[in-house]
């Protein structure tokens, strides 16, 4: 590969597919491809997304071919008289397709398993000339690779469970070996403070780094710091990084709740599955939020009973056994109730741990408390914690509904880690601003 | 607006932001966009992303400007100095740009409030000269747009809870005014009967319809029929759709969950809202999914009392009081179980409807059962309901447990209408195909 791809690897993602541009689906696939390309410090400058029309797909390749040094195509490798693209990439670059045996292989055993093909099946099995193959362990169409004129053609399938993967695991290496470079890359994800207050605490050190670099981003209720490095190796990249990390984590101690990892649950599952503890639930204002999103996750039964909905003043006396004349008392949205909860769903599941979350996720309040206003809690055995937390006005349900659910499984990840499970330093309620 | 554009409305999208382009985020606002002119009719050709900088935002603008009759941009109209799309789009019209005096007296109330603003800010009231101003009510940053030599050009801000909201209120009516045709979209929701049957079945109709015209979608767990008519008024457009709507709703029967709505439970909660009556839910291998979509919309509290999350046989029993001699005698995983945690979520509760569902989402088995078997139940006074479903093996996790949530969203919709809740025609077991 010529010096100037090496330097800058101008990067160009072509999605192909009609139903994107009718918005039947989303673009996942440019943006999975996206994060991981710039994990491998490739700058992605340009997405396009064209039908599957020849000349307009075409007119792209060419505009793309122009302006980028490495093109990434999606979609349209199918078996149907649709799928294009590999067909005007190789024309727009002037590369004959070549039947490639182990691909064709491959078909005559899938037909032999008697599943049905199209008389345009074959095509599949045609791959640029000199070119990489790129075998589809999650489908049928094949993904491949050529290089021309200093530039890089890499071809991969639509759908995103083959896209994905096989992005992942064919075409990353593949672009690393282009590189004598190695560009490694590590997130340290960060709940409890605000994306602004990282990059305050930070701004001076990343400004002044380079390899390997630094800069922190924001997720929907929680941020992240992407530590990146360029070395001969990925021993030494990872090496170069070690004492970043390090000092990242020194710094920043208890907010730190994992390393790419991507969300709360994910960091919590194995910290619950390692001490073999478990855990139940009662929700009020989440409605199956923290249920639903440690149930995602595979092998959660591990960790987690199950627990109560308790939408209802009287389903959580009824279903929980709260004492109606604390609610009455205290109301519905209190600290106590949302003790109470967490207490009573621990006592009658049996688990280790029991979660309460009750508050306001809007549109309308109580009277009361303002909407974003939410109580959760954790009682484990001889302990009941509570954080009263208030979002500001301005947010979402959903925000609401999801930052409650990072609030109870960071209080879990806290206890078990022997930190403090309610700091008064933790999204301080008098400044909603950092959230 | 001349001929060629009201034939062809060959639209752009140009998607502005380096944080798309790094993966950070997904854009969804180019799928909502191309959704929102499908409807009314426009062909949108071309999807675009591109960072905020102005040499290439330029570029993309002039390839727009000459290949598309309508360019919408999003993103890039913010008071940051990255914020440049206005800025180049009107020099690459030649269009200049002024300030708009009510856009300016709304930033000086907004600063009058307390607001920090930036130097930049009131680049924000400056609007195409001779355009129209799309007023923000969702956030700051105006929308605004400009015909210039035959094109149109739509520019709204970034944020898909800003975007979407001003493109449906402000700039749909917009381009519909730019032609004497209106276009009038409606959705039929099917839930019972897999895209490719509905296709089967209208195929022929709809070849032979041209205007109002009509065509199947798939969902992730269920389809949809989309009729569009153009007209000279919408009342026109509406009475040539209204026959065609009757008959495909005639046809489809039970299977029509609803006109113009993005899911079961949206369509459920009004009919539950109407008739005042309550649901609860036992969950098992959705594990909170039936609970987390009722109360993600707002006012679910008035038909959603709450419910169980029983993720182990313990729970089942110590949380719901389902027998623990039926559990071992028909296994957690059975129609017998999933009768008993309905009729006991019912009782508990005191809810007019109980649901109940467990089942093998996987990725493992029970050595008993396939993942994908799952008992969906719905207990009423006098009666209970179970559906056996099997959806195949090669769902997913995430597909199995939507999947399920619609049955019981499907059984209560059907219940509450008085048809049948346990038809044999639906997604029949032995045509997981169907699916």
């Amino acid at each position: 590969m010529n010096e100037a791809v090496k330097k800058t690897y101008n990067t160009e993602i072509i999605s192909v597919g009609t139903e994107i541009l009718l918005g039947h689906i989303t673009n996942t696939d440019a943006r999975d491809v996206s994060e991981m390309l710039s994990q491998i410090g490739i700058n992605v400058r340009y997405h396009t997304v064209v039908g599957d029309n020849p000349e307009r797909l075409a007119q792209c390749a060419r505009i793309a071919k122009e302006r980028a040094d490495i093109i990434i195509t999606t979609g349209g490798l199918g078996p149907t008289c649709d799928d294009l693209t590999k067909q005007i990439l190789c024309q727009t670059f002037g590369v004959p397709l070549v039947e490639n045996k182990a691909e064709a292989d491959a078909l005559y055993d899938y037909i032999k398993g008697g599943r049905q093909i199209t008389p345009n099946n074959f095509v599949q099995a045609l791959i640029p000339e000199g070119g990489t193959v790129f075998h589809n362990n999650w489908g049928t169409a094949p993904g491949c690779a050529f290089e021309k004129d200093g530039k890089v053609v890499v071809m991969v399938p639509g759908p995103p469970v083959e896209c994905d993967p096989m992005f992942r695991q064919c075409v990353i290496p593949y672009l690393k070996k282009l590189s004598d470079e190695q560009i490694v890359s590590h997130s340290v994800r960060i709940f409890g403070i605000g994306e602004s207050a990282v990059d305050d605490i930070f701004a001076e050190e990343m400004n002044a780094m380079i390899n390997p670099s630094m800069a922190p981003y924001a997720k929907e209720c929680d941020c992240l710091l992407q530590v990146t490095a360029k070395a001969r190796s990925e021993e030494e990249a990872e090496e170069m990084m070690a004492p970043v990390i390090r000092h990242v984590k020194e710094v920043l101690g208890d907010y730190v709740y994992g390393q790419d990892v991507e969300c709360l649950e994910e960091a919590v599952l194995p910290l619950l599955r390692e001490r073999g503890l478990t855990f139940a639930a009662a929700e009020s204002c989440t409605g199956g939020e923290i249920a639903k999103r440690i149930t995602d996750i595979p092998g959660a039964s591990a960790v987690f009973v199950g627990g109560a909905v308790t939408y209802t003043d009287g389903v959580k006396a009824r279903l929980l056994g709260v004492d109606p004349a604390l609610i009455a008392e205290k109301g519905a949205v209190s600290h106590e109730v949302a003790a109470a909860m967490a207490e009573r769903v621990r006592a009658i599941t049996g688990a280790d741990i029991g979660i309460g979350v009750t508050g306001l996720a809007g549109p309308d309040g109580d009277g009361v408390h303002e909407v974003g206003t939410v109580f959760i809690s954790m009682a484990v055995e001889g302990e009941t914690y509570v954080r009263d937390v208030f979002m500001g006005v301005h947010r979402t349900r959903s925000f609401i509904r999801r930052m409650a659910g990072n609030h109870a499984f960071d209080m879990i990840r806290r206890w078990i880690n022997g930190m403090d499970v309610v700091p008064d330093n933790i999204f301080s309620p008098s400044r909603p601003d950092l959230f």
